[in-house]
């Protein structure tokens, strides 16, 4: 059964930027001539938006929506934005009408779109799950380890599918690392220059490596502090691994330590600065996120939700003229 | 150990396709203000690019270079495009120098653009591994199932991978489908039509369903066949699936059948036209494409390469000015 | 009298590139204010589109119509793309309705394209016209010497004029020069690196001295061989020219020998590959044109199609409110 | 024999329109893989560039130069912008140096623009040659009737054949034809309306049909007055032709007629208004230009300066790594 | 009052002009997501445009409704383009419909273009009302002192407040200064070289420090003299301020000097050359134009058109559901 | 005597933006040709950077040294950004060094961006000191009334000039105004929606006029609370004009009434959320700013810091090669 209504994610893209995005794919799929758009010709034909991957979550629909509409074609949604495509094997999502020529031509972009799209809003939607089934109190988020150029979309699935979409680019929110830091002087003078340029309408999020440095971030007026515990560890590694030692032994050691050093430096940190936000990041997988579930920690952020991600299976059937007249399939009720 | 020279794949990408996409990504990173930068100056510093997944292949070095050379840093490569990254946790790849703030502005784009790659060419040399095992003659390849405005990264690494990147878009060989034949009125005439347009200089490529469709095809000019042979299946599943019946066991046995159709097929085929080339496709994974490749089908290609596709672990490490005294890490021959 | 319909090549160009092109255009020839659109103001008018050339292909309908489109103008063609204009001195061609002021904004670019596309259609329509009359099978074909940035247009005008547009641009079919060759150590060499970035997909034509060269182009897996014997006599005449003969008696002899050698080489090579394309370029011109059209050779291919060939003469004449009322010349059945 | 210096035109192309122009026909040419770059490599050649129609003049250097710059070449130019390219068969005009890869992906580009650029400008020196033998002092223009997207280059290759440009654009100066005078009411009105717009620092040019006319706009502010007189001889014809008589015999008749009465107009005028300029436009060729140079008559234009002009013959030959030792023919005093 | 009919100056912008500015201005104010949109959602709403800055001339209209129906809403405009907003505080001047999230985006964009064009044509038209109080004959003028990327509105705004756009950029009018003489040898060589490139169908204006300059120009055929006096001033204050003067009582006296000079040298060129248009330039203020509207000075312009020029105030009120039922307030009679 | 070093924020703007706005800006001041380009050639001269309004901070450089880097210049500041330009009448700021023509290319657009930026800095550096001088610890600031397409730059501006930026655009910080709140139907609703949408990552403002609704907005988790009083008084007058009041006698009382309305509810508000910020916006000026430096607001945002802001007058003077030889004036210790 379709839901009533459609996610109110699909309000926060500009009309201008569909429009744009729809125009720059349709280009990159057909530079120059389509020699088999002369085959098929512009006569009417209606195809079928058919979902392969059962439980997954729809998202991207006002892109696809919009590549449709830039060539000329017209899509009715079965299932709206947002939506949890349901247990068959094959389900019918939506119907787009429209001349042959056209509806080939916006074929392979929307639906490369699609997939990708409703492919990362069912991993977050399985992470928001997760955490919901522990009772967490925080954001799970994403992070900018996105497909250049595809970010806007990566980025709007998230939100679709439940977790924050954490800051869009450098020009948003401020991120203080190790490199600000030293190259400031200290914790604070780095605050204190990247607040001198965003003003109050940003956050400015700091990584910290033990409470002291938390409370030095925060002091100085840092909104965030980023728990990376993962990252010494690299380096150890780094400067053990010519000794001949197991690399992954010492990985899970380390990781089950650090957990728990992140854990007790979060605590005493939310302890001291209330307003403070902690972001536990490095290394969390769906597999482990649970372990970083702390109501300490505020923020959980996920480099796999854009890296690696399983598409949703998608394909868009063409009804034969003569297969139009038998119309029951067209049914949401079916599904 | 690096090898001794770079791919030559690298040549393919023209300079001006690199300059133009380096721009682009970084406009989506940066598209405002970088406060970040006012922290760090313009100081030279120098990074360590680390990849963190063993056995990956390296791809995407053009791109990587080329965000750096936009931003007016350099980059001195350690182990060259293609190569094979060795067995250690953590291999050093390449070391980046240049000033702070566009070290930083580079990072991510440049990160996120060698992951992907790298990703797919790793998956691509995989299978090729595996052609190569079964002794099999033909040429693995991609699809267009892309990601949107990322599709000549993901087709160079392809390239890189060592597989085939197939047609890059529709403006290239024609590939005749369903649609394209019932609106045409026949194959002969599909055909027909498409030459029209492409001449003599394009390919053509028909979808066939018997070997009796294949035979019309050859006939009437075609290049290449493709027998998706997965796809009436599904037609057949979503027939029967208010039955109640196991639709993935009736996958099971049905994928069974019509491989064993595919290869009776392709092999009927080629004994008529010995310059025919078929190509099979439709839900071929890592898993089980070693099915496909029998001695009858010169092409398998798989949308799995650019869907889903695990990505390389890279970072980079910005040293601190004191670490940079210590060089002995950064020798090629410790890794 | 007018054809029933219109040329099936109006299906290959899509829609997004129309609208790109048109603004293009139309950004070139009014990149700032439009002065004289103050004189003229909005109102409703009507304009003729007059042919003035006799027995001209018109070509170029969906671009003259997308500039027009794109000010907010209809066009009524009343004859269709691929039409043959009769033998009248004038012949009313469309029928164009718009607010005054945008109809002359688009008055100017979409005749340039008119006129450059019909001109390039009549052009390959007669060269068509010719290899009929020989009874040859073969395809004359365009080059890629076509005006920088209206390469699309010409492309598509060979189309409409019934001629083959060869490869599109460098990314389509791979041609191997001598250069490739020398380069790669030899022509087997050229073929398979070029065969490795191609796969399966694009054509590779190799441009060969002699049939030895030929065969082993096709034997490393070529599909077509260019015999471009005109250019060896340029470096002759190079080498002679200071010793005083006449230039152009040697160039009359060496052609008529070359050709000679031409249908030599043809015929050896197609006897031993019988899928071998054959393609003879080079100086190739509508009056010399006939003597190339050897039953051995599948292609030739001439440069003068984009290059120095005529125009067709189109004006668009505004017409004057009163002049409105007199409706009896506007009437396909005059023509 | 060279020339000691270029033309001046050639500090009429801003440094930034010539790289758009380079990146957009490269783009052109490879809008994806060069798969034949990854042949040759990325070795360092050098390429001669030969013309191939004596007496031509070149013009488009700085085009050629930003096309080759582009892709990381150099060019040295043996002969220099606006020469005349001397009576040999062929002639060496530059050399062009860089990696092998990058040589040929500019060499298409950047050889199309060169050889229209000096087609132009050759036609357009054979017409002020005529000019000047009849003692002419007035200009011969070109027109706007230029290939879309390549009017720039087209109107600077008349610059340096010695014609005047005429406009560039509609937003450069004002024309006002019978279009415009019938929607303002009245010539008047319609000058009046335009200086409106553009003030003191744009031109008028006003179309007139007789003496009467021109002295209206001359004394309402115009500029320059186009006597097109050719054009009401179309709409004679086009209200004659059904009555079976021979066109091309009243065309004669009344070409004749027209530029007399077009002598005596422009003669009235020039005596009553000394600062106006008379433009003669229509139907004029390199054939008949001379019948329009009369001594009260300032300006000729003609549309086939762009359109339908021939092109100069170009070619250019990357040197095989031995030739390169025969140095000898690379001097430039051999030419 | 509104009045019955909008300025003919809108007829002078294109459209494709007009919607290629409002795409980059909305991308500008949401370059990514618009999470506002989110809780307004796509309700239609109405908004009420009111001017508050009293005898105001209405300018920017046409890119104020191209903002709005980029985004899908609708304008109905109370007054005209070129109206005077009356005495009242605040006067209802539009209302614009539409879905809520897009009329909030639109928003500043559309304040952002029709403030500062509405500034600059009341500036202009108050420049204007002191020329005709005057009764001067000639042009006030604007100059190419805009905001980089907004030239295209200022200078409209100036067309619609009644001035001069004067040149539109370097493509147009040739403007000759003392940098191009001495560069050219002598005021004649250098309007000679500028004729040469732009043609009859340019003016070409001569930058002239004494009657005998502009002498030479005219002869050389210049078109405009701008007698720029107030620049040797400058010079001269850099040559004598390490003298401790007062600078400024300095600049008053030299001031009228020069402005006597001014009008003594203009009356000398226009007895001579009659045909010959003046520009003075340089120091001019809405305060102090009155001194320079000389009877033989043609035209007069002033960088304060477009530098530091006051906005007007303008605002648009979302209006509430039930603040609709009471349309009263929405009658242009009102106002 | 110039500063030591620039100010901080040239390290905020992203090398790709300065070049892309470059690019725009040079092509909108020479669309087409440079025709007296050809008069002064392409020697190399140096021009002097004059500042003409004493006590300016210079502000813009990296934009003035962006569009001469394009056309290949170079600058050399003698004052640096964020400099206090002297008391002297007229002040060397830079040289610039490069070829003639391509010096007076960039003159016009690198002049306009530098006047601007120094003109907002100037302003925004008195604000400054206002604030200071009252002992004032939040922060002045601007708002998005910026000119459309030159937002980044007058941002810019502002930082150099020690104002806050305040957000960039709709897709940062989000604010919600009472549109937001009545489609959301609750202050509390609005902070939920905006919150699913933005994250954590993105601060929230929210408008309220008053105490109550101060208090709903920081308990949904709004971050700042913008009391904007001035905004009611608007519909007053609205509903009262009409009964013949003086509006500004009106204005005047009312203005001071919600000042002194506002610093109550500020009071009210900080006292019971410390970490809750408070803007105060609507009608500020420099003249009456001082009047809402209240110690219980942080922010206070001017339109005018955008908005009618004069300019700071630069000129650029080509040096006559005669004059080059005498550098004493071109050395920094003058000024």
């Amino acid at each position: 059964m379709s839901p009533p209504c459609q996610h109110p994610a699909v309000h926060s893209v500009p009309h201008h930027t569909l429009t744009r995005l729809a125009r720059e794919w349709l280009a990159e799929d057909t530079p120059n001539f389509d020699p088999a758009g002369v085959c098929v010709g512009s006569r009417e034909v209606e195809a079928r938006l058919l979902c392969k991957t059962p439980h997954s979550i729809l998202a991207g629909c006002p892109f696809f929506t919009a590549v449709f509409t830039e060539v000329g074609c017209t899509v009715d949604w079965i299932y709206q934005e947002g939506a949890e495509i349901g247990e068959d094997a094959v389900t019918l999502t939506a119907v787009v009408r429209g001349p042959a020529n056209s509806l080939l031509l916006g074929e392979r972009p929307a639906l490369n779109c699609l997939a990708r799209a409703s492919g990362i809003a069912t991993r977050c939607s399985q992470l928001q799950a997760i955490a919901k089934a522990h009772g967490w109190h925080g954001e799970v988020a994403g992070t900018r380890k996105t497909t250049p150029g595809f970010r806007l979309v990566e980025k709007y699935a998230m939100l679709v599918g439940g977790v924050s979409m954490h800051r869009q680019d450098l020009s948003g929110m401020v991120m203080l690392k190790d490199n600000h830091v030293w190259a400031s002087g200290s914790i604070t003078e780095a605050v204190k220059a990247a607040r001198s340029v965003c003003g109050f309408s940003s956050k400015i999020e700091v990584e910290c490596r033990s409470a002291e440095e938390g409370r030095e971030a925060a002091r100085a007026g840092a909104d965030v502090i980023m728990l990376d515990n993962f990252q010494p560890q690299v380096a150890n590694i780094i400067e053990t691994r010519t000794q001949g030692d197991c690399c992954f032994c010492s990985m899970v050691t380390l990781l089950l330590f650090h957990l728990q050093e992140l854990r007790v430096t979060a605590q005493a940190l939310k302890e001291e600065f209330s307003a403070l936000l902690i972001e536990a990041s490095g290394g969390v997988t769906p597999e482990n996120v649970a372990l970083y579930l702390s109501s300490h920690v505020d923020i959980v952020s996920l480099g796999c939700i854009t890296q690696g991600c399983p598409v949703v299976d998608f394909s868009l059937k063409v009804q034969k003229p003569d297969a139009r007249l038998n119309r029951v399939f067209n049914q949401p009720q079916i599904d």
